[in-house]
């Protein structure tokens, strides 16, 4: 195998252990056991494990990206719907891991932060790529006041979805997409 | 000055440090300086800097708490609307400090994260301190549904407010404000 796509099967397999793993419980050692490969060969395709760590945490931010895209063509609220839920699925799946990022880019790591910002920036921003006819249906207007509106309403997303995955208490799935689902309209018709 | 009331008057200076510092630039020196007073007595009144800072952290969200009060009696809303109002000026005046608990919180420290989210689940459990028929104007039912809406509004609200605060773009204050208080009745309007 060629040492790019051997390297890119460790990212992938670094990306699944992620699921189920924190960021700082994904050591060189955990991946050399995983892959059966040597320690030595590990630090020479990525250098080190803070390198291994951000290609990792890349390439998880590049699949959230890939499976909240909108799928299909309707309305921007039906698509808006179905992200969302393979939103919520996605943290449901790899629920350890996305907190662990989610830390790290809060705690003040760099590097972290702009993989993370950007990734949530990616999501937001997309929103405004609908047609303007599309979105006038729900009242996203491109303007500064509509892109701090939703900067803030990609944090009550996140918010409420961890939570839920942590602990869903008496709430239902449904009721957690119900939520989801009408909150950036009913944050715009507030406006 | 006894004891007690010196180490208050220390715990106070310090909060007001925290509106220009960040909580890792408020050291015992920078602290012995303000003071007027020497180390070691900082470490006899606290033990060490940890306990120094969550002392500060700890009266810096009470000042919090007791800022957005709500105010006088009135509909839920307008009552609402005060305690936000309060809540950005509280943000803008104290940002370094703000910043660097929620950053600490987020990063993992336990006892900073203890402190935040007793503050953060104060300020909206008080929501549903108002008179049931005060809340169901704006359908502030009691459910774990709209708890977890709660809970996802007030990272909305922090995030929109540190967001506007870090830089304000082309956001008016006012068309900030009219931002936040909507955005809990839209919210629970979309339900």
């Amino acid at each position: 195998m060629a040492p790019g796509q051997r390297r890119e099967q460790l990212i992938d397999l670094g990306v699944r252990l992620l699921a189920t793993h924190s960021l700082e419980e994904l050591s060189i050692e955990v991946l050399a056991v995983e892959a059966g490969i040597s320690r030595g060969l590990l630090y020479h395709y990525f250098g080190g494990k803070q390198e291994y760590h951000l290609a990792v945490v890349e390439r998880a931010a590049e699949r959230l990206y890939e499976e909240t895209a909108p799928q299909g063509r309707g309305p921007a609220l039906e698509l808006l719907a179905g992200s969302l839920e393979r939103y919520v699925d996605h943290v449901a799946r790899n629920y350890r891991g996305y907190l662990s990022l989610r830390r790290g880019a809060a705690g003040g790591d760099d590097e972290l932060r702009s993989i993370y910002e950007a990734a949530r920036a990616a999501l937001t921003d997309r929103l405004f790529d609908a047609a303007p006819a599309e979105r006038a249906v729900i009242g996203l207007e491109d303007t500064p006041q509509v892109r701090l509106l939703v900067h803030g309403w990609s944090a009550f997303v996140e918010e409420v979805v961890v939570d839920w995955v942590r602990d869903p208490r008496d709430v239902t799935r449904t009721q957690l997409l119900t939520t989801l689902h009408g909150s950036l309209p009913g944050l715009l018709r507030a406006l």
